[in-house]
C-alpha cells in the first residue's frame, strides 16, 4: 500500500493528483473482483513499422520484470476500438492497458473504469487531462531546438512538415518552429508549412511541393522520420543532395534515422523507455500505488547527424 | 473433426503425416485437460526490427480471425528460452505457439507435449522435421535466382554475404547461388563469398572487404536487407553508386527495400503471410483439424528494382 492510499502526508500536490486518480479509476487492487490476469494490453492506431516496434520492445523488457506478458493489437487506423474489440480484451482482464496513437471512447472508458482496468496513453493524440495518465515528450521544447539547430547553420527558409491537426504533439512542434523563428526574428513563410500525416507518402507530396516552391526551403523541418524518409527520396529524384542542397531534421530517432544515407539528424523521443514508464505506471496503478510522476513526460534530444549543414547560399 | 481424426480415407501420404502430428504432439483438443486460453504466443530470437514486425503483423491479423489474442516476447538473442520464461508461458495455457527464428530445447519440447501446447516454426533456424511443423519459403531457389538475375544482367564477378552458419536457410541461399554460378559456367570464386549474420553491420564489414578487393565484385548478393543497408552505407561512404558501380540484392523484403535510394531489387519472404499462416496452421493442430500442407512452404518471388543493373564494364 502507498503512502497515499493510506493517507499519510505527501506533498500536497503530488497526493491531489495521485488521489484523483486513485478516486476516479478505482484503481485500488482491493476493489477488483477478480485478480487481473498477468497481461499487459499494447493497442496501437496501426500495428506495423519502427515507430510500434520500438514501443513494443520497451513495453516488453518493462512487462518481463513484473512477470507479465505483452498482448498486442491495432486498431487498423481507427482512432478507437470496436465493441467487440474491447469486450473480448476486457474479458482477458489485463492488468492494464497501454493505448499507442489512439485512444478508447467515452463509453468504453466508462468500461474500463467499472472493471477497475487501468489505462496509460502512450505518445496521447490529445491532451490526457490529469485523470489519465500518459507518458509524452515535450514536444514544444523538441520543436523550438529542432529549428533553432537550423537557424544556427544560417538557414532562413526553413520548411515544415507539420503532423496530423487532431494530434496534439503536431500542434505542439508546429508551435515550436513558430516560437523559434519568431525568436530569430525570422518572418513566417505560411507557404512554407504544410500538412503531413507522418507517413512516408506525406514526406513525398510535401517535399515535392516544398521543393518545387520558386524561392524553395534551404531547410525543411518533418514532424517524423517517415516524413523525412520521404524527402530523402525526393531529393534523390530530383539530384538535389543533402545536406549540401538541402538540411533535413527528422522527428522520432526510428532506427533507419541512424542507417540513412547521409545519417538523419532528428529529436529522439526515446519510444522503448517511453514504453517500459508507462508499463511500470501502469502496473502501479493496477496496484493502487503512487504513480510515478517524473516518469509522465520525457525530454527530446537533438540527435545531431549528416543531414544538416549550412546553406549554399548562407 | 477433420476426416483425418475420423479415420477415413484421405490421400494415404497426406493421412500419414497428419496422424504422424497427432499421434506425435497429442493435438486433438480433448486430450486437453483444461481449455487452452484464447492467446496466440509469438516468440522471437531478438524482438525488434522490421523483420519481426511483419512476423506480428501477419500473426495478429489472423489471430483476430479466430478471437484469439497475440502475445510477443523476445529471447534476446538467445536460441532457446530459459526454463523460467518457459514455465511462465506454459501457465498461461496458450492456444499455440510461434516460435521465430529461434525453437525450443528437447525438454521443453516435451514440456509442450505434455501439456497438448501445439506450436509451428515461422522461418525454422534448422531442418525440424515432420513432426515439427512449419512455415518456410523455399529458400534454395530464391537463392538460385537473386544470382541468376545478376547473372542475366551480365555480372560474372557475384559476391555473396552468407547469413549465420547455424541456419539452414543460410546453407539452402549459398547452395542457390553456387548452382546458378555452375549453371552459367562461371567459376566460384570462394574470396566473394563472405560470412555474415544477417545484421547492418555484417553487411557493413562484408562490403567494406569486397569492395576494397584489388578485383571487386560488380554485384553482391545479401542474404538479407539488412546486410544490403550495409552495403548501401559503405557505397554512400565510397562514392560508389547504386547500381551504376554495383548492383546489389537483397533477402526479405522488409519495408525499407522498398524506400531506399535507389529502392533494393530482393527476394520478398511474404512474412506477413507466412505469419498468417502459421496462426491458421497452429489453430488447426490445436483443434486436431487436419493441417493444411499447401501452406508450409512459400515461394519467394524477386522484387526486381533499382538497386540492379549492368556492369559498367560489362
Amino acid at each position: 500500500m502507498s503512502k497515499v492510499v493510506n493517507g499519510r502526508a505527501v506533498a500536497g500536490e503530488t497526493r491531489d493528483l495521485v488521489e484523483d486518480v486513485i478516486k476516479e479509476w478505482g484503481y485500488r487492487r482491493q476493489r477488483r473482483v477478480t485478480a487481473p490476469a498477468p497481461l499487459v494490453e499494447l493497442v496501437f492506431n496501426v500495428l506495423g513499422g519502427d515507430y510500434a516496434m520500438e514501443i513494443i520492445v520497451g513495453a516488453e523488457r518493462a512487462a518481463r520484470q513484473h512477470h507479465l506478458a505483452v498482448m498486442v493489437s491495432g486498431l487498423e487506423g481507427r482512432q478507437a476500438p470496436s465493441r467487440g474489440w474491447v469486450d473480448e480484451l476486457v474479458s482477458r482482464r489485463p492488468t492494464g492497458v497501454l493505448w499507442v496513437f489512439c485512444s478508447p471512447t467515452v463509453s468504453q472508458v466508462k468500461l474500463f473504469r467499472s472493471r477497475h482496468i487501468p489505462f496509460v496513453m502512450v505518445d496521447p493524440l490529445a491532451e490526457p487531462g490529469p485523470q489519465f495518465p500518459s507518458v509524452s515528450v515535450n514536444n514544444w521544447n523538441a520543436g523550438l531546438s529542432a529549428t533553432r539547430h537550423l537557424l544556427e547553420l544560417g538557414h532562413r527558409r526553413i520548411g515544415l512538415i507539420a503532423g496530423p491537426t487532431h494530434a496534439l504533439a503536431s500542434r505542439a512542434r508546429l508551435d515550436g518552429y513558430r516560437a523559434a523563428l519568431d525568436a530569430a526574428g525570422v518572418p513566417i513563410d505560411p507557404g512554407l508549412i504544410r500538412q503531413g500525416d507522418f507517413q512516408i507518402s506525406s514526406g513525398v507530396e510535401n517535399a515535392r511541393h516544398l521543393l518545387g516552391l520558386p524561392n524553395p526551403p534551404t531547410a525543411i523541418f518533418a514532424s517524423s522520420d517517415r516524413d523525412a524518409i520521404g524527402i530523402y527520396q525526393v531529393a534523390y529524384e530530383l539530384g538535389i543532395r543533402i545536406p549540401k542542397d538541402l538540411s533535413v531534421v527528422g522527428f522520432d530517432d526510428i532506427p533507419p534515422a541512424s542507417w540513412l544515407t547521409p545519417p538523419l539528424t532528428t529529436v529522439r523521443q526515446p519510444l522503448a523507455d517511453m514504453a517500459g514508464a508507462a508499463v511500470d505506471l501502469v502496473v502501479d496503478l493496477a496496484r493502487g500505488k503512487q504513480p510515478s510522476r517524473r516518469e509522465a513526460t520525457f525530454s527530446a534530444d537533438l540527435m545531431v547527424r549528416g543531414s544538416t549543414g549550412a546553406p549554399r547560399t548562407a
